[in-house]
């Protein structure tokens, strides 16, 4: 039924891991799948709420996958500028059946410019940052743009892991899953989105973000400054 | 505004690890809430899916929580009859303003006499278990019975854990939690239950969890005989 599809998800420290966790459940309640967490080496890294996360594979073990995504997480600002991890991305992503992320992870994959001509979608506060690339910003829950598949913020990496099972196998396989997860989501309120949110929840999270957000977009405008004296 | 909260989250073998993840992101994105991941030692343990996770805090480690929370999976089977997590759960019970679980985790609650007259949820494959117990079985999402909130299955945690941070501090706070993790979900089918599912994915699920469950009846049934003759 899984064809043996081999998935990997990249860690790193400061990810978001409901980023992660939430695709990782979908992918590994998938019989026969092979799931990967991916980093430079197999050292435990911190994510920014209490988890430490094992890596079980290293950049250089890892074999060609089917499904790599990127999660997001204030981790992906430091992800941006780093050779080693868009070099591994851009390799794995040249023979990838899909290439996705959740949340900040579209940052990455956009600074590894493999969302050049793209539509993506990111987290709400980071949209602004994501047009700074090359790269239709969608606020869509899951944008699918040829075979790139990116997510919203954190909880979006749910519904992006069933909408990858539907593609790669079919609806059954993604159903049988959400049955098992049983997820039929009842938010206790309407604020999970900055269009829906009471004005004073958001001010509160633009408040919160308003520091982090201005580095990110300086280090974007950096990032796509340095670009075109790159060797390539 | 989080009042130093302490929040736990018992972590073992075998467990979903989505159904721990889920509420600890949403307990970690609490300003200065102070989560534990509780076992009998910080060896890592091993998940259902990949996944292995460090506990952070031993039972005997642990000062009283505000929260307790049993997540659930497979593992919960053996932590049924297991004197030691059951003694821990009860004594951080007789303190906590909030005794709660996701998915199956309140069978564990229940075998610690802690669900005793109460009503509870856990996951849609685990109802008729769950009601051999002196338990009322709920099939709400997210199930609240004086201090005891229940959640069902897998995902349910997330929307437990929002809900106790609304009941704990407002629904501010919750709401301001569930626009940073954009938890507006938007599942791209409609299997997340039993009653929703096509006919042929809950055939496939209740086939593939058959001899598990009948296991896990059996075993209620023994621990339930053995009761009585117990020295409480």
């Amino acid at each position: 039924m899984s064809k043996n599809l081999r998935f990997g998800l990249l860690v790193f420290p400061n990810i978001t891991q409901l980023d992660m966790t939430g695709p990782l459940q979908v992918f590994s309640f998938l019989p026969g799948a092979e799931v990967h967490l991916l980093w430079k080496n197999t050292d435990a890294v911190q994510s920014d709420g209490v988890l430490s996360i094992t890596p079980t594979t290293t950049f250089a073990d890892c074999p060609q996958l089917d499904v790599i995504c990127v999660p997001g997480g204030y981790g992906t600002d430091a992800l941006m500028d780093d050779a080693e991890v868009l070099d591994f991305l851009r390799r794995q992503a040249a023979g990838a059946q899909y290439v996705t992320s959740v949340c900040t992870g579209s940052l990455v994959l956009a600074a590894a410019g493999l969302l050049d001509g793209y539509r993506a979608a990111t987290h709400w506060s980071a949209v602004e940052a994501l047009a700074l690339f090359d790269v239709t910003v969608s606020r869509e829950r899951v944008c699918i743009d040829r075979n790139r598949m990116t997510g919203g913020g954190v909880t979006a990496g749910i519904d992006l892991g069933l909408t990858i099972i539907a593609r790669l196998l079919d609806r059954q396989a993604a159903e049988t899953i959400q049955l098992r997860m049983e997820y039929n989501p009842a938010p206790p309120f309407d604020a999970g989105s900055p269009e829906t949110a009471p004005a004073a929840v958001l001010a509160v999270m633009e408040d919160r973000f308003r520091t982090a957000r201005q580095q990110r977009m300086d280090l974007v405008r950096q990032i796509r400054a340095g670009r075109p004296s790159r060797p390539d």
